[in-house]
């Protein structure tokens, strides 16, 4: 096997993906585990919500190219669930329509092979505190009180998330609900400003994505213990020798 | 422009390319750079050395794939300079096979298109002392007084590589240089072992293959500035509203 027929994983979300290759992120510790196994592809767009990831889908995933994902990370929901603003403007995305581009996403990525598989991943919970200190630092008095997203609507939108998973079939890793098992102080430490995820954040959606992507009941298995790795051995004509222990 | 159409940079190289994805390292910064504009391919095979990288080369680079690199970083040399033992094993590759081999995969990869670009990087110094140290470690007392690496060595095999570069027209990273000019502590801060990097080592691996990047005179040119961003400005009707100043 060379490396252009090895499986291909594609992370694709908004901010939480785009900069999941920085110090400690994600996408660079799932690119570390499966070196000369699989081959990761980064599809990360901030501020993007799940009505303008459907819009572009084709043109990111088109049906014609002969290199098809074996896995495809959909990581959206963080900017669906803003708050509504009065204008109309803005990322928000009604919760109903919201499932229903995540069930439309599933269904078209899972129709690119026989074998192409989906996990859906829920935002992070919201640190509310947080949230409102930064509208304030940005906009003044006036964003007292006033938050741009909040933990319930994350909470609903999270819930919506794993409806549209078991709906279709996919495996779904909660990030909601696991940074705020990851303790008492989750705010602080798994999120960077309230929202995005920080190092240990960014490690609590490594380990669970890797636990979904381990436990799956997938043929063939995406767990790397089961897949090859290339050109395993072949340089054993090349080991290592110390001078020392040559014989 | 949608994912597929995107630059492709490859790093094609031995274990510090294969493990340049961990924590701190130069290949996940390299992704993170050129979010949204190029996607980075792992090719890293540790144990490896020149011969082995120029036997199987055709096989990790078809020349008959759709999909071909735009930039290759290439990356081999620390196995190649390793001391020669008696038998004859082992990863070391005489000198001037070193960089005929070299010259080969250079000429290989600039021939798959006519935009294919290459970069060769030296190995980074040797820390002798380290390596003697892990070698008493390793096989005892008989290890004592005796080098599986010398910093000589790397200088030489550092000098072909620029050669190389030279006589093929590449860009070349002179890691065995840069890492010497770190700091008067290099070997500590910038080596693990006393061969691969550390995190500062990878640091000073990423600072100098960016500059190499965006120093080159290529068109198009793979400096990020003056490459598009995918989907740049397309999420506008999306963009952030903070409730307190929605209008």
């Amino acid at each position: 096997m060379a490396g252009h027929q090895r499986p291909l994983f594609v992370l694709f979300g908004a901010s939480m993906t785009q900069y999941s290759f920085e110090l400690g992120g994600w996408g660079a510790a799932l690119t570390d585990l499966y070196q000369r196994q699989a081959d990761v592809l980064l599809r990360g767009y901030s501020g993007w919500n799940s009505r303008r990831a459907l819009e572009v889908l084709h043109e990111l995933f088109p049906k014609d190219i002969p290199r098809q994902p074996a896995l495809v990370v959909v990581f959206f929901g963080a900017n669906d669930a803003a708050v509504p603003v009065k204008s109309g403007r803005g990322q928000h995305v009604p919760i109903e329509e919201f499932k229903e581009n995540l069930k439309k996403i599933v269904i078209y990525l899972k129709n690119l092979t026989p074998t192409t598989r989906v996990i859906l991943t829920t935002a992070p919970p919201i640190d509310e505190k947080v949230r409102e200190r930064i509208g304030v630092m940005n906009f003044g008095k006036r964003a007292i009180g006033i938050l741009d997203r909040t933990n319930e609507n994350a909470r609903k939108y999270a819930a919506a998330c794993k409806e549209a998973a078991a709906e279709t079939g996919v495996g779904v890793v909660d990030l909601w609900t696991s940074i705020q098992e990851f303790s008492p102080c989750w705010g602080i430490e798994c999120l960077t400003d309230g929202m995005h995820l920080s190092v240990s954040g960014s490690k609590v959606m490594f380990n669970e994505l890797r636990r979904v992507i381990e436990t799956a009941n997938w043929v063939p298995s995406l767990h790397r213990d089961f897949m090859p790795t290339e050109y395993e051995g072949g340089h054993n004509r090349y080991d290592y020798v110390h001078p020392a222990v040559d014989m």
